[in-house]
């Protein structure tokens, strides 16, 4: 037989677009190494540059990005990095997307429009990763939009731990911000003790086309310390509102939790002001309780940290909410 | 300049398979057309055998299956008849799944389970369609499955009018049957005038792991008729199950609306004896009224052939709804 | 350098669909492990449900099926297997179709036919199938019909072997029941010692259109004990025929032997009845002698488990029939 | 609606290669067309360069070329002009190849081998061809190997038609060259009115390995004319051999049929001299009855033109063979 | 035969993203059509939606965005506009680029970087476009980049139109500001009569490392009205310094010449103040001349409205380049 | 948990087409290993036939072929390998091309030309090339045809060390033959000290349509050894041109340098003569001194040789060049 023959290796490596590099940092901590080095720069009229400072050739890249305003920069960026390690000879790329980007518009809601979500999943495909990592997606169904392994961490043990740290589980109540999620909310019951359940009910006129006359709660929270959730909060107006209704039909206490805390103007103003006890969140996307008066941010590191472990490791991620 | 230049026409086929030719029969009549002669059968050991009796090249092909018990048969005959309009050059190929099978296994509910769902799209796509018409998805997300054009018609028009040409409107209620539907419930309930909204939560017990202890009705039913509705109605117990908590909660009636009703056994038995008024379904699948009390089935074959009326033409699919 | 090295190390797992366990058993045995444990059921409708009971990420996955009846049913959870498979992480997938199935449908025979054996090789490219391994392939072309590396093993060996330890070599005759397998017969004849060859002609009738008038034996077979051979038996009616033609001819005494033993209906019946002095197949389908009276099957096991070795340990599976 | 509608019309262009442009001008003119100017020339070091000299947007083009040597040349040219048609804007794009190049190998005859027939469909593909058409392809199975509609025409009526016309059919014979062809052969039986059938069986001896030490004619061909046919002869030798067993064997007379007229050196000479009575063949490949003494060559022209002419109005080329 | 036959016609639609409206409305105008009514909304965090209002099934379908800052949101929203159009049945999908982002990374132009320019048209095919049209890329081996028909389109003949009928021609000189576009220079100087020609030639210093220590002008220029010109124009760094060169190498005038404007801060000060007697330029990208002492926009519409109105009647589109 | 661990190897092979087997060996020395004995052979009819006489299975595979003529025969050659590399289970597959054929034709002069190095790129990854290694591309762009790793090697090194070794540095001018190249002679420039540049223009008469009337050398030349660069040369026409310009223009001396020496008729004729003093080149394509007076062929051996071992063994390629 000719050739040669040698020993096999592998190796991990860790990349961050510039989005939220902290996040990145924070993992590369946990994993006990370091980031790769990385010259990303903006051209004058907006094209992104991107250079590599070590070789990457057979290793095991994950490439976090933290889809952040401006979005579809942050977004382009991550091809881009994907691009260059694919044409660099990385033996294997993971994208990291503690929030998926453009996930609400997962399906057509009438003719004649996209379905982002899985675009952004074909873009992915065509830049060269190779699977997918990212955090509480908006609905499960999207990980079937992506052409391989998606593993698909939940933020839930976290939040969920830290409300039982925090308040007396036996007066809770679980809400649901509105019709769609009460499925979620169902299952943070279970986990909060039996929990009952609620959500709020937007009954449309029927004489004014398409106009949201009101909103009811179904369900009963009279008394009770509220727990609304909702899987990623943006200007704060549903959430808000929620809140109001809740406290109208009655509700003891309200506290806010959600994975992604988008906050877009003026959902700092509306979230400090409607009478929420606390608003938790965590740092899947760029956080500062600076201006808040009842922000708590946990880290999602410790989790993507061990999630990537487990994925270069080639041990269990499901293990990880075993205990679920 | 050299070559042949002659005018261009159009020419559309409807094929179907050997599940529920009823089904596509009707649509044929509605389109003034008949579905291509096709040669079915099946060998000793099972495989399928297909030959269309006339040529199918250049033309606008569409390929009706109902995907009924066999299923896994049914689907493969369906990829079979795809294959061979491919290889016997068909210019353009329509699946037509008016119930989409594998739905439910849209996502992973643990580790290391297929997406069935999304392989079928795969499968579908492999064999040679180019685009897909199906009938009240499970989720609306399946759309995203499939890399090309999915037409998602809804049979809740169908449906709704029935029960408002049925029953008096004032005194309805609408309920889903658990907590992930309710948000179809909620646009049900806008099309009946604003009906109150209601779901049946499930609770599991925290002392014994996995296991459903109660179901208790979430909204106000007292007093109500009741429109339970689902997209699906496989054996009936959960649907069965909720009729006796609604009426335990006082409801007045229930009466039971769903597309697809598969009725896989013993979903007659439980149906008949349940209590429900009326079990509305459609014929997206092959069903028969004999040994039910109750049962009445509205045809989906006019909305599939003006489905199929507007592909052709170039119309517009999305005015179909247009009243909504 | 940023990043982690660690050693490299590679994982063999068996997994078997629900068709033929007794035959992944035995491979599993002989190759010293057990079978990955797997949830695997039916729903009421018929939808296929999978689930893997331990990790599967990272591993060199060899996913076994026998294509017996309900063949749809089984080649559609082999398909859902190896979905399961590719989004749970495996490293590399080998579908493993001891008996391909709609293999005989390996070409257009007149206009407007699927070509179905290419549609299976597509479908389990299209689920994440990264290569295949089959034993005696229809017609050979088949293995150009997957886009990667197909293993195509063979049972002449096996079945020669058995020949010649239980027939005096000296009067053997070999004989294709058709015009289509004498290339293989005479295969056969050489490695039973340049043994004389035949075959049995169809003559059609050219006053009826396609009607077969008569079976002709071209070749000498008077007095000889001929070895009738085929790569599967289905129903056993050609071959029943070709003994019957084959003592009319004058044959001393006809054995047949095949690799595939589909024997559908009426098969057993035809096969006990026909006057051949034994049947010798192998287990690439479940096999049961019993209601037989002439029935040897051989193991195929030791050679699909000699195979899955040379895979995963990247030797040579050329060299497994090098002393043919 | 905004946008402009304006009738629709279809171009039907054709191309040929340089390999053999006699062939391609014979087609143009029975559909009473003329080739598209083409400029093609060879730079210094072999590189070939291809532009077409009118417009060839939204065109329905075919590209004819004859695998003739230099035939990796040719193959290429036909790959380079598919690719400027892709690029030009083509509406479609069907590959004409008379002869199937690198049809033989077919298979992996042992390991480590190419299925190079495979890879020509799959280059074909690469290069922008939307369907193929071809004639007497090796085998049959060759039509699975290209993932679109491919048109696999026949050139035995042509022949049978000329035998039947030029030889009295009641003493005829038919005979394969070796086992691999019995099946053609028997079809052939068929249209020559139940001739009987031959073939001749090698037999390698079992003390050399790989060594043929004879071949004997299986089947009766004593006193009789044998029509001894092959899709394909490239050097003559077996064919040849052929002819001297079936006299060695008394048969009458022999005539040599083949769709495919390689005839590399030596093939003029020896079967000029190897006692055939006749050779007939096809111009899928560039022919001259030069130097021959008994070369008959029937034109496929017709054929191509009534098959494009079918393709390009989406007419039936299933029905060109239906009288069979 | 079954089936419904009808008239075939065919159906052009044109888009317009929100970067540069007003181009694409000039091109409407050209074609006497009109844009199709689209509504496109940024969400709060800065996702993009995308609905039209009209039915676009069955049309061939324009799509024009001009990428200019912010690129990458421009560029994923016509990404998205190409999605919906695919998933709402479009025919074909022509994206217009009419300068097209990141074309300067074409290549690595050291290790680990990207190619952002194949990424680009990677990532236009996975949202679904059949062809591209896009005028003056920075290297015209960028057509090479799509998996298709792309249509490159020049602006020379308008801007070299210009300059003939506002410059005398007899004292012109061609100069190109560096040494990578002096082939294009070398055309520009054949179609404004056999200028001389120029170049600025970078010079590093040996001593400290890719430092640029001084530009020189290979090429005679003193006296001469020098043509500067280049594809694009960004930061006006290298064209003012190369003003500044030629001036003091005794250039009697310069004018500068580029297709694409892109002129980002400090652009306009710097041309402004270079010491150029005029800058000329076309609106590939949005143009205004507020600010500028010296610049001239000229109009690319027309050319995009006959390329447009070529494409979709099957014309040729090298023709309107013949002249040249 | 089930199955079976094992330590994981990775081992090398080197694979040799017909076209220069002496590079090909000359490189596996370096490497210290041997070429992989390979059955290679031509049928009559110019069909090529491939196997490998060992084991391929799960190899790093590295096929080298140099396009020399019959370069269209060479290159089908690499590609069969490639297939049967594929279908033998190769772990990954890398083809050298020292030379890349079709690299002139890298995008379209003229409207319907192809764009060759494209449908080489295309046909190597439809083959089953995971990675290219190629060296001096005659344009950097091409790195982005190929859709995966391209190590693109420069023997610029070797040949500017070559002349600081053999001619004094300070009176050297670098000279390109034609505008197209002025880029890469900066670069040469730069690497020998800053030598001055320049370019010979070809000025095309402005009265007969596309004839060249005169070369000019623009730049100082006089008095100066010149080195003239190419990437390649074919026939010499224009480089021979190329250097009687320059003795017009009053260079001192002339010295040609070029990778790729193709070296077509009649070259040598034409360089032997056109009063070079040296002419210098590598052995990507094959060599030989014979009668020519003044030419010298340095090896690429070492440099391919160092990439493979890079590749190998997940080194950094770049760095072979960071001396640069």
């Amino acid at each position: 037989m000719t050739g040669k023959v040698t020993g096999s290796s592998k190796n991990m490596k860790l990349f961050s677009g510039r989005a939220h590099p902290e996040l990145a940092q924070a993992v590369a901590k946990e994993l006990k190494t370091e980031l790769v080095p990385t010259t990303a720069r903006d051209f004058a009229n907006g094209e992104i540059f991107i250079r590599f400072e070590e070789s990457v050739r057979g290793a095991d890249c994950f490439v976090m990005q933290s889809h952040t305003q401006p979005l579809n920069k942050w977004l382009m960026e991550q091809l881009i990095m994907i691009d260059a390690l694919k044409r660099g000879s990385a033996k294997r790329i993971t994208a990291i997307l503690p929030f998926y980007p453009y996930a609400r518009q997962d399906k057509k809601h009438r003719g004649r429009e996209p379905i982002s979500a899985r675009l952004v999943a074909d873009l992915l495909l065509a830049a060269g990763a190779d699977r997918i990592v990212s955090v509480d997606l908006h609905t499960d169904q999207i990980q079937g939009f992506f052409d391989g392994p998606v593993d698909h961490m939940h933020a839930m043990p976290i939040l969920v731990d830290y409300i039982k740290n925090h308040y007396p589980i036996h007066n809770l109540a679980v809400v649901s911000p509105d019709a769609g999620r009460v499925k979620v909310a169902e299952k943070w019951a279970h986990e909060l003790g039996g929990a009952p359940l609620a959500f709020v009910h937007k009954s449309r006129s029927t004489e004014v086309a398409n106009q949201t006359v009101s909103n009811r709660v179904v369900g009963e929270v009279e008394g009770k310390d509220c727990i609304l959730l909702d899987d990623m909060i943006d200007t704060g107006g549903t959430i808000a509102g929620a809140v109001r209704v809740l406290r109208e039909a009655g509700a003891k206490s309200v506290v806010i939790a959600c994975t992604h805390g988008v906050f877009s103007d003026p959902a700092r103003e509306r979230l400090s002001e409607c009478g929420a006890k606390e608003i938790i969140t965590t740092d899947t996307l760029p956080q500062s309780t600076e201006g808040w008066s009842n922000l708590t941010v946990l880290s999602i590191a410790p989790l993507l940290a061990r999630t990537i472990h487990e994925i270069f490791e080639n041990g269990s991620v499901t293990t990880l909410f075993e205990t679920e």
